[in-house]
């Protein structure tokens, strides 16, 4: 047994009372509410929690236990990062620099940028090679608070490719200590060698990647990018129905460029989460209520390419559960740090210090629909936990661009120690 | 002697042609040619760097040198952070998360925050005290790569614990790595106890602060926040001809809040530097330009304060030099880490990474009056040199967020090494 003792702050997220049919979570204005213990301490059995209270009750109770003083630090359920697409090849820098200097989409075009970029280096990349480059990617997120991460395929765009960034996060999951979580993200973007023929893309989707991954266990959901000059509504809804007879959950894209309604028919279609929603509509809104969808937001994006932010407030207020990821990925967020993301979302979408931490473990774990195992610290969850080495939890925000990382457990283990 | 050797890329800021009075810095546009060189090599002697060239030309030259291999990785001029507010006393991350929370400035100082709030811990604590408690942002602030830091006082606004400020920089600076710059802030605010007396506490900075700063050596600038609220221009200038008869060199926290003319004052008085700027007119950019005044940009502050970023690009459009700094301060911008100031730099204020790179080096040493012994990789200077994990400049910038920094030599020496 492992006894974090002493602990300065210990910060849970509370999720609301919610239908019966839905994982727990927190809704809207309650994400706030956030439950505070001082000088508290996690009794842990295994990989689990065990009992959560006053530390010099649990210090009597269990006094074999192994001890570890987290006096004047802060305990959080470890960072859930729900929307990534951190397998990859190549890199894309440079194109970031020329946008800087202010190139035109065309001319990174011409220069052979943009998601092709990713594509080709993928393409060309064995899976080893692929590995060996994400690997730190992982870890430092690990090493930031981040315990569990979803990754997306998606820069592949035929079959072999996207086969191979599955295997590769596969290969991670299993060598690496955080848990990823993967997405099937064939429709990503239609690929040059079909760009004059979207159904033909939509078909090898359907009826050659879907199978294929699906045979091969490699996908526990299904995603597609609905926007405007991506895939159509109705193009999602025949990918997604093929996923869900496949056995995936889906998840999506949704209004990121423009509104062309993909909120609500992630409502539609059950998705567990919808992401990005800079654009969405109030009807959106209403729908994905109604449908109880999580609304993931990633700031980090908006923040690099310099778009206006996703409404938090606005879907907060409207009762909404919001979910924070990092999307980090080569060419429009390349930060893996679940920190940086708490930051800009209360800098830049004035969400509160509260909201972020309950979007940033339980809504995400429910947006990954594990939240009846992660994204709180209560008996029975898994001892995913990270410490930070600040005296209150407003700090790990307020004290925003370095690691204040100190530890981080995972299943019930010290893995990352500072 | 040190040789770094087989440099993947090493990037350093290039001085425009100015002025025979004024020491080196980049203007405008100008601050966008950097020198690259790449599989270079470093040659320090000392703490100056010898030589700077091709790796297998020194690395023949200079055969019985201890060598450190940089190979894939990029080399910039240590940073240089011209203007924090890195020593102060007690924590207003409270504060901070209230403000998120919707309170008003008005419920905030009623719950006794705001600067007040700093200055009444200055107060209270030891010199002791406030050196512990800033030794670790010192020592972070180096870590993220600065390697010489402007720290002023302005927390006091007494004599005894301005006084005691500057101390503590003093200390700092000689049992830490990093070179701070001391500068004396004590017109930052009017104290309660001067409220209703504004001339009396300018003529307590003049008659008594002044002197007895000068007489322990202890600033080598004087400073003053001019802005609507604050110290007007006029008596900013009364202070400021008190500094320099005391031999105080001066810089200026300018038009922030609201357009007073502080700017052109800054020319006027021939401030080294006028800082924050954010609410600059057509006149002042045209008086600083015309008074050589380093124009240096804090743009973590308008990020913290969710205000709109100083306008950076039009100053470089003008042909100003402008220099990058964090305001690292307790109340606005808790914030050490120049990799991030870079970062908001680029995506928030649309400067290029270049750019960004050069003002946080070559003009960051121009605003603290030493561009002629740091701020550049080139035989003579001093050997402050930052070593980031990466393999080519823009990803400093384009993976933001994490530290990439993986060694930092000061004064020749490995200091950092991650």
């Amino acid at each position: 047994m492992l006894l974090l003792e002493r602990i300065g702050t210990l910060v849970t997220p509370k999720p609301s009372s919610t239908k019966h049919r839905e994982p727990p979570r927190a809704c809207g204005k309650e994400m706030g509410e956030i439950t505070l213990l001082r000088n508290a301490a996690v009794a842990i059995e295994g990989d689990t929690i065990l009992e959560v209270g006053s530390s010099a009750m649990l210090e009597e109770k269990y006094p074999t236990a192994e001890r570890i003083d987290c006096s004047g630090k802060t305990l959080l359920p470890g960072f859930v990062d729900s929307h990534t697409h951190l397998v990859f090849a190549g890199n894309r820098s440079n194109e970031f620099a020329m946008r800087l200097r202010g190139a035109t989409y065309q001319e990174i075009y011409e220069a052979g940028g943009g998601i092709r970029s990713t594509m080709r280096s993928v393409r060309e990349a064995s899976l080893e090679e692929i590995v060996e480059k994400c690997r730190p990617l992982v870890q430092s997120a690990f090493a930031h608070g981040t315990t569990t991460i979803e990754v997306k395929s998606g820069y592949g765009l035929d079959t072999e490719s996207e086969i191979k960034l599955l295997e590769a996060i596969r290969v991670l999951n299993r060598e690496e200590e955080p848990t990823l979580v993967s997405t099937f993200l064939g429709a990503h973007a239609f690929p040059p060698e079909f760009a004059n023929d979207r159904a033909g893309y939509v078909r090898l989707v359907i009826e050659e990647m879907i199978p294929e991954v699906a045979q091969r266990g490699l996908a526990e959901y299904c995603d597609v990018f609905t926007d405007e000059g991506y895939f159509t509504v109705e193009e999602t809804e025949q990918i997604f129905a093929a996923a869900k007879e496949h056995g995936m959950k889906v998840r999506v894209h949704a209004d990121e460029l423009a509104d062309v309604s993909a909120a609500s028919m992630a409502s539609r279609v059950k998705a567990v989460s919808a992401d990005h929603l800079l654009m969405i509509s109030e009807e959106g809104i209403a729908d994905m209520k109604e449908g109880g969808v999580i609304a993931t937001l990633l700031p980090g994006t908006a923040f690099y390419l310099n778009l206006p932010y996703a409404p938090a407030r606005k879907l907060i207020e409207a009762g909404l559960p919001v979910a924070l990821a990092t999307d980090c990925n080569p060419g429009t967020n390349m930060c893996e740090n679940m920190g940086m993301t708490l930051a800009l979302a209360c800098m830049g979408m004035r969400m509160t210090i509260e909201e972020s931490i309950t979007a940033a473990t339980l809504n995400g774990a429910a947006a990954l629909d594990r939240s009846d195992q992660i994204g709180q610290i209560a008996p029975g969850m898994k001892a995913d936990l990270t410490l930070f080495a600040v005296p209150d939890y407003p700090d790990i925000v307020y004290h925003y661009g370095v690691n204040q990382v100190e530890m981080v457990v995972k299943n019930g283990k010290v893995a990352v120690n500072r």
